[in-house]
């Protein structure tokens, strides 16, 4: 096991995972960390930095895709399925719910709140949905660590506090608002609206430019 | 207008902006560059460079909310409601037109496709389903420059092409796989799979540290 392994090391690793696991799927057996590199939009020196974590060696003719696929794996993921908490059950939620029933069987969202009596005591893909109320008990008694908050933007601070003091130490978060969280506390956004806003952007700046629109200069 | 607008910079500014919204609608009426820098994760004088680009002015007080949110949305918005389409209307594309129903005034879906006909000829949160053949007439017919792929990973490759034939610029990307585009698209990836697999890691390592469980180095 490597000693350090940085957000920015791990975000690259995961990239690297979904680019291996399309080319296992595509029956590719072989991969240099050129064609990594240009996948990730990394330099292959980063490549091979990053796949040295993992104990990957190379040849001249580059990695086996499934054994380096496996590494990345075995590194990442928990050495048993871990437990996740989902807090709202609104669209997003249910969305996330749906979306990773049986995608990771390592990563399992084993439990949802929220305080809507139209959805407390449902079970959707599997999982069950309990009243928020039930959050610091459960959270805690079952020593999970990590969380996924899909509340309005207005609820979500004071529901990542709670987390936090049941002893989730990692967060996936789809509010539209940047939480405050201790340090030893991980916080991944998942911001939408700005994502879109983006696309959008480009897309309008780019088409201007092709039609001779504007005075952006390149 | 500035001349030229990076993707970092818009990145930074679509961020800024969401903190302002929060700041506003605590009725914050003045800001000043630390605070937003240590709400982006940036540095002051990177604030300050960036909102010379909205040819926002701060004073020793700083700057006045409302009217640097106003100028940040007056450059990124559209001058008027800009048409977005979907593509793939399942869980997460049901989900994200729940999302952005009435969210965004100037960022509008107006049209998703799908190949199920149980979703096509429906109406999903004002947005109607249409079949996917129709695509490239519809997108090339409205002059549609934005859209979002919410296909599997082993469709999202052909939709992107698709769209792109028939004009679009800007992707919003769902789908698990990177997808190949000429550079004059711009296409943002939201991977959630990545996503979790980070905050389930990282809770997972710093639970480890605080229980003095492991050899990590920090």
């Amino acid at each position: 096991m490597p000693n350090t392994l940085s957000d920015n090391a791990i975000a690259r690793l995961s990239v690297y995972r979904r680019v291996l696991t399309e080319m296992h799927r595509d029956s590719r057996t072989s991969v240099r960390s050129d064609d990594l590199a240009a996948a990730a939009g990394v330099t292959a020196s980063q490549v091979r930095r990053d796949l040295m974590l993992v104990r990957a060696l190379g040849t001249n003719k580059g990695y086996d895709t499934a054994d380096l696929l496996g590494a990345i794996e075995k590194l990442m993921d928990p050495p048993e399925p871990q437990e996740v908490a989902l807090v709202g059950v609104g669209n997003i939620g249910t969305a996330v719910l749906s979306y990773f029933a049986g995608r990771r069987p390592m990563l399992d969202i084993t439990v949802a709140f929220d305080n809507d009596p139209a959805v407390i005591g449902r079970t959707l893909h599997g999982c069950p949905c309990l009243p928020v109320t039930d959050l610091a008990e459960v959270v805690a008694g079952r020593n999970i660590r990590a969380a996924i908050i899909a509340v309005p933007a207005d609820a979500a601070q004071k529901v990542a506090e709670a987390l936090v003091s049941a002893g989730v130490r990692g967060i996936m978060n789809f509010a539209p608002v940047r939480l405050r969280a201790p340090r030893s506390v991980y916080v991944e956004n998942v911001d939408l609206t700005g994502s879109l806003e983006k696309a959008a952007f480009f897309a309008r700046q780019r088409s201007q430019k092709e039609q001779g629109q504007t005075g952006y200069a390149y």
